[in-house]
């Protein structure tokens, strides 16, 4: 199944938002081999909606559209999707009972702007946004049959309304026999282009319904193994034999068998060794912890963390030694090491790992320039390793290598560490 | 000047790879009035490629397209165009040069997929990419002239290389006379419908060219005037106009005139006051340290912080009284006000703020739900503001709501403290 994606507002056009939403989409329809074969973004017009919109339905069955549809002036989605099928704006009672109860959770009274968000064409289905105040509005057309469903722009409200509502419906209505697999391997340590080199006979092997697409990360890269046919079974089998011969082949460079971020890998190595983490950073800025933390139940293995940005933090906080922060400079070996010993030891953590460097664009000198940083993991049982990088680029990109190198190098302590808790 | 953007790449489709290379494009280009009418989405196939940009290039005089010029074999974006604009591939010299240039640097060895990176169809104009080996080709059609734009997809490389060789080119190729103009407020405590009402009237009043764009964000309001003209200095004086009637309109909700994030706003104030600033997170996780971090410069004001995930670390390092814990929880008012103090004074801040709640989706309790917040913020001259939240949404959105309104918070503790050491 074909479908397009339609992302409408102005403020994506001028760079001010980025759009999430069409990647939530197709990531949600991948696994039941609904393929995004089209995405566009056009600005708050009639006419651009309208042009889009009729060549999408041209294109594809299942044309899906995100944003415009909210109380002000600029969002006119609703009024030029009314024009396309047909039909009036009439007021949908359920619609107003609807918003009146968000708004009431919301603690809000309702006005007259976002009273008219009950008004919806008498063409469409109505499905109910109990996340928010803008109704979904599903359209069809028959012979041939074709479905535009229109939700909202905010990311919280798309995800849920399609994930509980658009999505179930478009199951039924367009039942699939077609199979589609993706897999993922994260692999570390090596350039994309000595991969390539490495895999390249095995990739002219493949059957021509299987494909291998290379996804550079900073410091990692996603390996991603796509398969379509019509056989599931044959399939499945396909893929499972080709992603173990990709995995040897991979060797001492597989990181990971799945779709995972560094944090998450270094989540799951902690549970299985039934251990904790802790963070001291430094140029990260706190960056680290976020990425653990953002993960759910990462609560049970993350004591915590400490953003040591003044030297006053490192020394008071943490217990790096004055004398070390004089000789070597906050961005040396030695004082990265104490910050994660440190960090250990006011944490009460099994790991953790540190940073201190130059993020830029200020702060570089000669001997040390942006992008030097040095990062440290260390256990609570003394093992430790320490190493000083120089990563290129701009201020958030030396905060990104940085931080997946620490989060890579605790994965590495962990999978060293005698395992005397399990 | 009207453009088209083309994002290359099935990651994007499958939605495992976030485009934020158009936004990238739109918002450096917008103050020369060059606006972008279309962006396009499609896979790495030469069909699809093809279709894209015959159909951009009849729409638009320029065409920019970023992604699919990779080494790997999933890349085909360099053949695809040397078949739509002609000639054939060839090896350029200057771009081995430079793809040797930037492996030194990174201290790799060139390999046969890479060096196949020099390969450029001989109907493309190169301009080197001094931070990739990628070539960025420039293609240009005569009668109508039309130019199309290749560049890589890696976010950095393309910022790079538009900033400082695309840009300056396309303005000296099509020189401009027409004026756009854009200016942001920050409004904060109101919500979107109650701001829309308040400036109706008002909106309805302003003249045709000029546009009120409401972008709702998580904790607050991004109010959008544009304007578009061929008088230069009128439009100016007009928006100034425009601007000064809307922040007498906005009032008390006023939080800042321009385009700034809470943690932007928050250093610019703490700048202004000659003060320091401290965390204290625990379900916030870092996030807050982050957002204060990523900013250049923001060393001058930031002293660190503390992730208190665990109770230890909310007694041990922060000083959080035990029995405070025990009797309110760790989520409560008296314990996250003692968060905020403890920061202050263990990081020598004049301000901190603090965060303590249930993310989700686990550890919700009837008393105290997922989306449970307490915020504090406590100078080290005894002020203090706490309370506590209800978000809602998932565990991303109640750590950026949260976030943002204890950046909030501070705000208003600084405005509100003594002036003191200007």
């Amino acid at each position: 199944m074909k479908t397009s994606v339609i992302v409408i507002g102005d403020e994506l056009l001028i760079g001010q938002v980025t759009d999430t939403n069409s990647g939530f989409l197709a990531r949600t329809m991948a696994p039941y081999g609904w393929e995004v074969e089209w995405i566009q973004t056009v600005p708050d017009t009639e006419e651009a909606i309208t042009r889009a919109v009729n060549e999408a339905l041209e294109r594809s069955q299942v044309v899906l559209t995100t944003g415009g549809l909210g109380p002000t002036k600029d969002d006119i989605t609703k009024s030029t999707l009314c024009k396309i099928f047909g039909g009036t704006l009439r007021e949908d009672p359920a619609v107003t009972e609807n918003i009146l109860e968000v708004f009431k959770k919301r603690g809000l009274k309702l006005n007259e702007l976002t009273a008219r968000q009950a008004w919806v064409p008498t063409s469409a289905h109505v499905i109910q946004n109990r996340v928010g105040t803008a109704p979904v509005m599903w359209f069809e057309t028959e012979e041939p049959r074709h479905v535009l469903v229109a939700m909202p722009g905010v990311p919280f409200e798309t995800e849920h309304v399609f994930s509980h509502e658009v999505l179930p419906r478009l199951l039924e209505t367009f039942p699939s026999q077609y199979a589609v697999s993706h897999r993922t391997l994260m692999v570390s340590d090596i350039t994309e282009s000595a991969l390539a080199m490495r895999l390249a006979h095995w990739e002219e092997s493949l059957p021509k319904h299987l494909h291998l697409a290379y996804l550079p990360k900073p410091g990692l890269i996603r390996l991603r193994l796509d398969g379509h046919s019509r056989q599931r079974d044959t399939l499945e089998r396909e893929i499972d034999q080709a992603v173990a011969e990709l995995k040897a082949l991979c060797s001492e460079n597989l990181l990971y068998d799945g779709d995972a971020t560094p944090a998450e890998i270094l989540l799951h190595e902690l549970k299985k060794h039934g251990a904790t983490v802790a963070t001291a950073e430094s140029c990260t800025g706190g960056n680290i912890a976020r990425l653990i933390t953002s993960i759910p139940g990462s609560s049970e293995c993350m004591q915590g963390g400490v953003v040591a940005y003044s030297n006053d933090v490192k020394a008071n906080v943490l217990g790096v030694d004055r004398n070390a922060l004089a000789t070597y400079g906050a961005v040396s070996e030695p004082v990265v090491l104490q910050m994660a010993q440190g960090a250990c030891r006011v944490t009460n953590a099994s790991i953790a790992v540190a940073t201190s460097g130059i993020a830029g664009p200020g702060g570089g000198t000669d001997v040390k320039p942006v992008g030097t940083v040095c990062i440290a993991a260390a256990s609570a049982t003394g093992e430790t390793i320490v190493h000083t990088y120089h990563f290129p680029g701009n201020r958030s990109r030396v905060v990104d290598r940085a931080s997946t190198t620490a989060l890579l190098m605790a994965i590495r302590l962990l999978r060293n560490l005698p395992k005397t808790t399990n």
